[in-house]
């Protein structure tokens, strides 16, 4: 069955042929719809085509597909039993893991998706505070449920109205956006570092970073870093442990499982109380294989240096990429974290040309993206980057070859 | 590791212990919080006591643990790939399946939490009408967003302004609380029959049912099922089918996957283009593994007769303790399908004596609840429920004597 038969099958059984994130459609014109399987950092799409992934199922995948120490603790959990009637003891283990982890855990709930994790974050903040309004970054990507869904279709007004929106990392902004609400800040949602689609990628002020955690002192409001996209790709701790500020709730998924579906909520010992006070659950939200598979990617990525795998990795990859772009006469920036990057071309404001070289690199054998970040993980090997930057290169080669072109 | 230890241990890293429907702090005393594995329709807590189960985990383990078609087909697709760049070819199958299964659908999208699929259903309808308002029954679950938790701890009074609540089952209460939004309708969402925690369970009254699809249509607003409890435990059909009253959108999770996580809405023609519109996805919506165990739960439901063989156990179970409660000389009653029972005491408004049946019961190796409806599964055997039986009855006898002590 060929990615094309697939597609005209889903055209009659989903709208539109696919929806969501993974939506083909939205990229370039050779992206394949339809995947068959991965191994490590290689993904193979069902017409056969390998790629060196860059990825990562947008984030899940943060030590390589079918990881061998992963797979057997979640073998070894799913020999017994997953969903059952009540959590098993991996629920306390992998809370405990977090806590001894992340500093600013107390402790963690668990849940399914990212955005079950920034809701619920949102809720401790407004159950502890009897107040409703959230200040969140001007298109700051936190979910996909009616209050942060990026599209507004199906959603209604009153759903979007507990929003305040401030310029990411302006402290003026963020203080202005606090005062239009002065009394009933619940809290502030922050990413740790400027990742929204379609533009270069931003880190954080550090002095924004401080000064949004003194702003929510100030105002007894929650400070919540959603590390949904970002976590477990910078610091282990928390993506703004190295910049020395704390959260008071953090909003975990992705990485965490290397691509079982978990998300987590960990908090202070303040927020506690508060936390025990909501009805927040789901059906699968206490399985115990995804738990298990979180608890080994955690231990695994800390036993085995697995950011610095992906430091290294992801600083090759960039200093080759810099290097190609040069040699092929293009300015390119290159933005965001080593482990979290991404490319665009200078001037390239309708990302044609970004476009025309993500489609030439997967002809070439490299998976990444003209328009969202991409992800490092701790399977690509200097191999795997020196054999991905020859696709790379020549990808480069054909689109400046495309430019030239009458 | 005991029950008791994991217990102190959680409370230090989790708020509460422990939160959700699966928190057994809300039943009664005896009830293990950590479970170790499951077999069929056998649980073990971890301190090794052996449960004859009927919560079935709340809902999603609909074949029994570890069925061994599903297993096998969840192996199949884990030894691909599970969580890659694309969907499978399976979320196509998976597709086509319910298309073929479900009257009503003529395409599905997938998400994780059956609270994912009520809340993209009203998405849905309010993409497909430009209106904002939903009518749904008073006290029934869709649930645990801000939207529909039970609890208003972490909610905001603009999260919940779009609803309208009517009285299940009375078409002149649904039609009064329309009436209130005239206008604005987008939908109606209802449970194919009330399934309210600590009541009674009643069945759809047949005329209310048609009088919903009727009033949606005059309205022109789209009639949602929430079939996520009761969803491939009434008919595969949709629960709703063997009244010949058909939804347009129907929400789906729980038994889907015999307990692995996967959720969907299915929905008409009229409906695919609004559909299109949504950006609604997760991290994990598209992951293989969950949607290659959904298949074959369904197929194995299909083709072995599932719903039946839940029913005959059911009606088993129902006529047995019967017979025990009369004998015990006990008023109980019996409600909501066989598949999914429920059982109270006359006059028992505290849920005391249910509370202290249920607890007997555990320890006679019967694991069932005392405040929330039951789930039968495929794995119920005629000797499971005779089994289980011996138990209730001394349960029955155990709470006679505890109400006749001084």
């Amino acid at each position: 069955m060929t990615d094309a038969d697939l597609r005209g099958r889903a055209q009659k059984v989903v709208p539109g042929g696919m929806y969501g994130h993974l939506n083909a459609a939205l990229f370039a014109p050779g992206y394949p719809q339809f995947f068959a399987r991965g191994d490590g950092c290689r993904q193979w799409d069902v017409d056969g085509r390998e790629y060196i992934d860059f990825m990562c199922s947008w984030g899940p995948v943060v030590l390589g597909h079918r990881h061998p120490r992963v797979e057997e603790a979640a073998a070894r959990q799913a020999a017994l039993g997953d969903c059952l009637n009540g959590p098993g003891p991996i629920m306390v283990e992998l809370a405990e893991l977090l806590v001894d982890t992340v500093p600013s855990a107390d402790w963690a709930m668990f849940s399914k998706n990212g955005t079950d994790a920034t809701t619920q974050a949102l809720m401790v903040a407004r159950a502890a505070t009897g107040r409703t309004k959230v200040l969140m970054a001007h298109g700051a990507y936190h979910g996909a449920d009616p209050w942060c869904t990026p599209s507004l279709s199906g959603t209604t007004p009153n759903e979007r109205a507990d929003l305040v929106e401030f310029a990411y990392n302006s402290l003026e902004s963020l203080e202005a956006a606090a005062a239009t609400v002065e009394g009933d800040v619940a809290a502030i949602i922050v990413t740790p570092f400027k990742h929204d689609s379609f533009e270069d990628q931003e880190l954080v002020e550090p002095a924004f970073a401080r000064g949004a955690r003194a702003l929510a002192d100030r105002l007894g409001a929650a400070l919540v870093i959603d590390d949904v996209r970002a976590g477990f790709r910078i610091d282990l701790r928390g993506s703004w442990e190295p910049y020395g500020v704390r959260p008071d709730l953090t909003a975990w998924s992705k990485a965490m499982a290397n691509g079982y579906p978990i998300a987590a909520v960990t908090g202070t010992d303040a927020l506690r109380g508060p936390a025990q006070t909501l009805y927040s659950t789901g059906s699968f939200w206490f399985s115990a294989v995804a738990m298990a598979a979180a608890k080994a990617t955690i231990e695994t990525l800390r036993d085995t240096g697995g950011i610095a795998a992906m430091e290294h990795a992801g600083t090759l990859l960039r200093e080759g990429l810099h290097t190609q772009a040069k040699s092929h006469g293009f300015v390119v920036n290159q933005t965001g974290p080593v482990t979290i990057p991404w490319l665009s071309f200078d001037g390239d404001a309708d990302l044609s040309t970004a476009m025309y070289w993500s489609d030439a690199c997967l002809r070439h054998g490299v998976y990444l993206h003209p328009w969202h970040n991409w992800f490092m993980s701790a399977a690509h090997t200097e191999d795997d980057v020196a054999r991905a930057l020859e696709g790379t290169d020549q990808a480069f080669a054909e689109t400046r070859a495309h430019l030239l072109a009458p």
